[in-house]
């Protein structure tokens, strides 16, 4: 039981959850985004089992609309929609072919006829998926938006830390890397803050976005300071597909400051535990060996409550409809 | 219903359709196509629900063989196999590789040794779903096939009509653009002629057909006149890959003679009603403006009655086997 | 019954299957090959009716994970798995990007985290598979593995056989062609040694094995010779993208000296029969009015058997886990 994990007694989680889209964790209150970690709980363990397949969402239509790609995320969101029943479709559209805000809505409004009940939608423009869900009647889920928001990502981190260290209030959370470029970054310090976690932000200056401070977050430059006695360790992925200029000198130099090895994880507390949205890009973020240590990474870990987060998002989605 | 729609009691419709492909319209009885168009409405109402399902294809198989691309067209037949309980299959076919002839026919004995129930063809190649329709045992839709048919698209754009106008017979019907490279246009005139509605087309001389007259249509090369009174406008696509060679002098000119606008759409009845196949070129076929006015453009609607439309049809062929 | 074809009493068929993953006809035994080919003929004639659904793997996941691409063989593993009841999940990787041994072992770790039962795993280097394999907890099918092993071929293989000559034991069976490049040979080779039939193999020079005869197989560099009294001749197909350098002087001349004709195939049993993996090189490795001949082209049986070889490796499976 989440609740109890973040001492609070499950039966003041609402009964309902009056947000018909997931476009950021901006929306969500905190009982909304226990409420969703609450429901994921129960789906981690069902896909565990040999038979993974609910009736909850039969007769229901889930669009995957990615204009990026993104295999892992696709499939994580497609395992949800049909191990709940639901009829899933893929998309990919490219968007480099014309003018892209018509694009957009044109092949929202047409998908809208459609009656699909839940889009998923992922697009590099931020403010896209917002734009989107004021055109369509069916729920839209924000599956990566620009630099903006990624909210199942920040929903999946939070439930895979309950699993390790059964609360999130209270932890030291560093998030390192590329903060300018990440949509990751952004939701997960949304929602941990709002569950009441310290979060620390580390990253080079030419990848830390303007006023880092009033996201509400510790500020460093220097990795070792910044993971001193941390409990969590989230690197970024550096989004060298959206960088426009040089950000950093050379992957070597990024790593030789930034990259996460032995060394720097010694400044962390003992029981760290290393965490990575994926896809890794090796020896530029993160050490190879260390990314694979069973008693340290916990980015596996990271993908299995992906599907379970996605699936209690729909199923919450549609009990609103 | 739309029998009583059009003046034909429900008991005439026929009780069984005798054909095993849905190829084109020039197939089709007046009778066949009120039979299909009588079974969609039952999906219209249906696809508004929350669920969506039925089971009458339970065990079946639906192939979507796409050797053109096309995302609305093929997550309309997808969502209608989905939606009847089939196990749909897409396959894009790139045709540029070899010789196109031997693919498309080892390509359609391959996928016909795995007993699909339905193929759904898209090709680039006028009569290329006719020759292998001769090779296979199962059903197959025509989904497009070059210049020639596109039969569930003028299946669809009927039902549309007689959900806002209740009937079809009788009707003055303009079909603008390019006429020339339309297997919509062709499709549209077969089947609205058969229901009884007075076509028009209207085009510039380049991309007008030979011997226009012989489609049973009035002919226009002024859209002003050819407007004049009329019920329905039906903008075609520019199909621009389609073209070889210079077929207009250039989008602006087009869309100045032959693109619909406020003051062209004056000449029609004021109760005209527009309609296009999508995706729509903005500026060019259609001002942007009136594509998207609720009052006048019904062109989301088509593609609602899409869906329903496919499913009526894999319906009325499975039932057919 | 498969088991009485090959004089073997049903009653002496292995109740268990003890391997939880499909790599190659190498890991198999006599009596596991024959349990797979006698419940894939329960397939094939359910899969020839209406309703080809079971649901027997309702609530399993299968990923058809193909690092090369293939529309046949990962149709035909969809339409197994979907007729089985279970989710299935293209995924389609490109190996060019990055550092391959990476991407293959990441990109399988991600997906095992989201707890399929089975993979289907194409990949064009050989070894990939087996790699694979050990890192993941679900059951592995090899769909391909660079040159290496192909099982559900040479499985669908010994079906098709079984079908038209209610044997393989004592067959003389000619395999021809791009045997240095071709999986299909190699798991051939292994599983009709495996199940009594004489295998002779016949290719060029340029395109033969190191050390052919440890195979345990006759060896033929001159076709002719090669087909003198066989019962069976499995055609390969050319993987000309897996040649580096000339293999051979040109396709002309490889028709002329390797291509089955008229001629050469006199050289066989009045009843011979011509089998192909597809998809046909035509008028390179057969000439094309022999493919289509259905009196002695078994190609698309093969499609067919396919299906049902797959649904049982997927039943036995996942009756074993």
């Amino acid at each position: 039981m989440v609740a109890s994990m973040l001492n609070t007694p499950a039966t003041i989680l609402p009964a309902s959850f009056t947000h018909r889209h997931l476009l950021g964790i901006d929306d969500l209150s905190r009982s909304d985004a226990l409420h969703i970690l609450d429901r994921a709980e129960y789906y981690i363990q069902k896909n565990r089992e040999p038979d993974k397949k609910h009736a909850i969402l039969k007769g229901r239509t889930l669009i995957n609309l990615f204009f990026e790609n993104s295999t892992r995320t696709r499939t994580s969101f497609e395992l949800a929609g049909k191990r709940l029943g639901a009829d899933v479709i893929n998309m990919s559209v490219a968007t480099s072919s014309t003018k892209k805000g018509e694009t957009l809505i044109d092949t929202a409004m047409t998908l809208n006829a459609m009656h699909p009940d839940f889009i998923a939608v992922r697009h590099p423009e931020s403010g896209a998926v917002h734009l989107l869900a004021r055109k369509v009647n069916c729920s839209v889920i924000n599956a990566g938006d620009g630099c903006h928001e990624h909210p199942t990502q920040a929903l999946l981190d939070a439930l895979t830390i309950l699993q390790y260290k059964e609360k999130v209030a209270g932890l030291q959370v560093a998030i390192c890397g590329d903060i300018l470029h990440s949509r990751v970054a952004r939701s997960n310090i949304k929602l941990l803050n709002l569950l009441g976690a310290h979060v620390r932000i580390i990253a080079p200056p030419t990848l830390m976005p303007a006023c880092p401070e009033s996201f509400g977050v510790e500020v460093f430059t220097n990795m070792r300071k910044g993971l001193k006695d941390c409990d969590i360790i989230m690197m970024l992925r550096l989004q060298t597909e959206r960088m426009e200029g040089n950000f950093i000198p050379s992957f070597r130099e990024f790593f030789h400051f930034y990259g996460l090895d032995e060394e720097k994880l010694s400044f962390a507390k003992p029981d760290a535990l290393i965490m990575h949205p994926g896809p890794i890009n090796r020896g530029v973020e993160i050490d190879s060996k260390l990314a694979d240590d069973i008693n340290r990474s916990i980015i596996l870990q990271q993908v299995e409550m992906g599907v379970a987060v996605r699936q209690a998002v729909l199923e919450i989605l549609a009990n609103n409809e």
